[in-house]
C-alpha cells in the first residue's frame, strides 16, 4: 500500500489554500491542503505495526511548534508548482528528518523545502502568470501545530487518514 | 465548525464502496467511504479540547470488533441513498449511543442504522434501478476495526481528519 505522512494546517489556513487549489491544483479533490513531512512510499500492511511505532516514537520527542507561512514561491522551472512557503524551523527539520530515517529511510526525490501546495502541473505561461500575480501579494500567518497524520491512498488516487499522533505526548 | 464522527473502513472496502460512489455518490469528492459514527454537528473549537476528551473515554472502554457487511439496501423512499449495510453489533451501538450522549447530545435527524454509503441524491428512476440491480448481488465482508476518527469540514465542504482514536486503549 501507498503511504505518506503530513501536516493538516488549520481549517483557516486550509479554506484559504483551497480558494487557490480550487482553480490550480491538478490534485484539489484527491487530499485536503497539507504540508508533506514524508513523500509517498510503498510499505506492506504488516509492516505497518512498526512504522506506527516509530512515528509514536518520534512524536513524543517533538513538542508542538510555531508554524510560520511568510510568502507564496514557486519551484518553477523543476516543476510548475505554486506553494506557500513555510519557515523551516528546528521542529520542523527534525520531525522530517526522522520520519525519513530507521525504518522510515528511502530515497527522497526532493530536498525538504517546507511548503503547502496551492497549483501544480501548471502549463508554462499560467504558471508564470499565477505565480507573478500571487509573489506580489503578501501572506503572514502562524499557527501551533500539535498533531501530523499518516496516510494511505486509495485506488482512485485519494488518501485517508490511518492515524494522528500528537507532538510531545506520552502515549 | 463543523464536525463528524467516522469509521473509515479497510482500503480494500473504500475500493469496492468508490467504484460505485463514483458514478452514484454526489458527495464521492468531498469524504472517503465511511460509516457515520455521529452526524455532522456544530462546535465551538474552543469546545473540542472537551469533546476530545469525552471521545478518549469512550474509544477505551470499547474494544476493537468486527464489522460485517452482509447486503445492499436503500432508505428510499426516506432519501434516494443507497448502501452497503453492516450488521449491527453490540460494540457499534454503543459506540454510537456513546458518541451521541453527554457533552455530545445533539438532536438525532435518523435512528442508527449502521451503513457506509455508496450512492445518494439519486433521481427516483436511477434511485430503483441501481438498487434493483444491487439487491440481487452477494456482498459478504468481514474486517477487525480498531479506531474511528473525529473530522471536521471546510468551507469547500471536504472533510479533513483531526484526530483518530484507538479502540481499547489506554491514553
Amino acid at each position: 500500500m501507498r503511504y505518506g505522512i503530513a501536516i493538516f494546517p488549520s481549517k483557516k489556513l486550509q479554506d484559504i489554500a483551497n480558494s487557490y487549489r480550487k482553480r490550480y491544483d491538478s490534485r484539489y479533490a484527491m487530499i485536503p491542503p497539507h504540508l508533506t513531512l514524508k513523500e509517498a512510499f510503498e510499505a506492506e500492511e504488516e509492516d505497518v505495526k512498526g512504522i506506527v511505532k516509530h512515528i509514536r516514537n518520534v512524536a513524543k520527542e517533538i513538542a508542538p511548534f510555531t508554524m510560520e507561512v511568510y510568502k507564496f514561491s514557486s519551484f518553477h522551472p523543476v516543476t510548475n508548482t505554486i506553494y506557500m512557503k513555510v519557515r523551516e524551523t528546528e521542529e520542523l527539520s527534525s520531525l522530517h528528518e526522522q520520519l525519513n530515517s530507521g525504518i522510515l529511510a528511502h530515497n527522497k526525490k526532493y530536498q525538504f523545502v517546507p511548503h503547502i501546495t496551492i497549483g501544480q502541473d501548471l502549463d508554462n505561461d499560467e504558471c508564470s502568470d499565477v505565480y507573478g500575480r500571487l509573489r506580489l501579494e503578501d501572506i503572514n500567518h502562524e499557527e501551533k501545530v500539535d498533531r501530523f497524520s499518516l496516510l494511505y491512498q486509495l485506488e482512485n488516487g485519494t488518501w485517508t487518514a490511518y492515524e494522528t499522533f500528537l507532538l510531545g505526548k506520552e502515549e
